[in-house]
């Protein structure tokens, strides 16, 4: 049992508290990561705020973050002590029915037991005062200290620098690989990216990188423009400036809609503009935010029927452990602009400022140290 | 102007009368056909019906036919008189945007108009004493004699029986188009098919073209199931033989869904069942059914998020011009079986029979002789 300094959510809606916890060693299969650094994501304000039906209490949220191996449990052998790696919520066991499809990067390995905020024996491995407490997104992130099976773990290079391609983790990851690996955005496209924080801006690094030829970025908050069009939006949109539904505008700016288009926000009305402002014939949409409890999305079936398809991502569709370290690789050479989506930097202690800045939307991504 | 025997609906759900109409001569890049046979089909009595907001009367309804070109209009180059011609409800022009994507059959040539009711010049070529009729899905098969673009004419091989690939003009192709063209559904894929109607059959006969492992038939109507097995439906799901809902059946026959999933109704409830049922990280359901005027399908977009994608298919995907004359040739080889989906035959004059029948659930399709 180790002590760590970590920021526990007790309850829902409560700030965090920085608190000394408790970490049991690793069990079988089970790695222990020293968190070097971690970014504060909208999924973990979402859970927080008590909105979030899976969430449970009290826990240690957070689930962007890069770390050190610092031990191993028995049975591991594809890590060692001192590696670099990024904590992955979506797994890879390479073994799994998912893993060998070849279709989808959703492991099943740990999913049934990360659900409930546990690891796969079914027991979680920190407490506080000797009462446990439970994982969250089979990461925990907020921890000095956490525990992950060595399937949920990414290998990189140790040149890179973990209080930046922490990012990768999660927002950055699942926009570009929304645009690359679920899309495959082709060059010469019209996208439309709709809303402009971390994810959305990811994506029009993504559209970029796919060499699209034409990026629409929409969001209702003109301060979000600069920096788009900096990453490569060619048109900005925002849909306060126009009467008419904004799917509407968008295929009058396009004669007729757009190739592609991502919702980055977890709206499900914009899911629906997103997907009725694609092109008749070809145009899909893929839905990338995360909604609310119980909230759905409709549309009328002659969308589908004349030709637009109708997609999600979950991190971009991104294999962790195989293809994650080609997006580090990519950072380091300056492909991925990881600076630009660091607007903030603040210690542990300071993680609830970090929240507040995500709810006043003047932050893209806090980085918090430890 | 010549006179045609024609079933004209002189107004919204109403039986058709059998009256001699006015057929004005093919204009510049129109052809005038002889229709030998008609097929009908679900979409002329959903029109008929009145539910169809888009449906105009009075009209010539029918789209399912086979027929014999009379005369050509002027600038006509592709079609000879005496050629045997599929009309298309779905042209090919091969020039404009559709066309030339490569990745739609949703030919934009003359769907402002056809959608009026009118020829691309913004007239009809039918009357009846003296007054305009309009036009239906551009083809006008319950009429001995009707006119259409040549952009809306598949030639066929003149040892094709009309009076049986008359059914390639719609249902038959739009179920197996939906499984080959739109899904590309692969060896050994587990589908399910939803509504054994024409379009479910026909996606049976294409799921087995396919060499799908498992073919999953679904309807209320058991009565439909020995056809579905005759023609390679592996299993047979009665919903109202379970009580919970027939996503969650179908998940647990499947151990987690099926690849690919069929709605050939138009029950948008229905169209949720078939999303629901495909395996998360990979299923793929197909929407072919026509719902009604303001219907909305909706689900949560987690099943999207996770994996699911949800299209839409018109006319299979199927290009008229270019590749239906394969599927007759495929009729012509028996790989096709469309004396599967010929019920009844009878004449024009009895053609209100043949609604009867359909309404009734007695017919798979009606063949209308001449």
């Amino acid at each position: 049992m180790i002590k760590s300094r970590a920021a526990v959510a007790f309850e829902a809606n409560k700030p965090l508290e920085i608190v000394e916890v408790d970490v049991a060693p690793p069990q079988k299969g089970e790695v222990l990561v020293r968190i070097v650094a971690t970014g504060v994501c909208h999924t973990d304000a979402f859970t927080l705020s008590g909105a979030d039906p899976e969430g449970l209490f009290p826990t240690i949220l957070g689930h962007e973050g890069g770390g050190i191996v610092e031990a191993l449990g028995e049975g591991v052998t594809g890590l060692e002590v001192g590696d670099h790696v990024i904590p992955l919520y979506t797994a890879e066991c390479g073994k799994c029915k998912f893993c060998t499809s070849g279709k989808t990067n959703l492991c099943s390995s740990v999913r049934a037991t990360q659900g409930k905020g546990v690891m796969p024996d079914g027991t979680s491995r920190f407490s506080y005062n000797g009462k446990p407490l439970y994982h969250y997104m089979g990461c925990s992130t907020f921890s000095e200290y956490t525990v992950l099976p060595e399937v949920s773990l990414a290998k990189i290079p140790k040149e890179a620098p973990l209080d930046k391609v922490c990012l990768l983790g999660c927002g950055v990851t699942t926009g570009i690989g929304a645009v690359l690996n679920t899309a495959r955005v082709e060059e010469g496209a019209t996208v439309a990216i709709f809303g402009l924080g971390g994810i959305g801006l990811a994506a029009i690094i993504g559209a970029k990188m796919a060499k699209a030829g034409r990026i629409i970025a929409v969001d209702i908050n003109p301060g979000k423009f600069e920096i788009a069009q900096q990453l490569g939006a060619t048109d900005v949109v925002n849909p306060k400036d126009h009467d008419k539904p904004i799917q509407e505008v968008i295929i009058e700016m396009t004669d007729g809609g757009v190739d592609y288009s991502f919702e980055c926000v977890g709206n499900v009305q914009l899911m629906r503009s997103a997907l009725e402002c694609c092109h008749k014939g070809w145009g899909e949409s893929i839905i990338i935010g995360v909604a609310g409890a119980g909230e759905e999305i409709s549309t009328r079936p002659f969308q589908l029927v004349t030709g637009r398809v109708w997609k999600g991502s979950a991190f971009g569709g991104v294999k962790g452990r195989t293809e994650l370290p080609g997006y580090v690789e990519k950072a380091e050479k300056g492909e991925i602009p990881l600076d630009v989506f660091i607007t903030h930097e603040m210690p542990l202690e300071d993680i609830n400022k970090a929240f507040d800045l995500l709810h006043e939307g003047k932050s893209i991504r806090t980085v918090i140290h430890f």
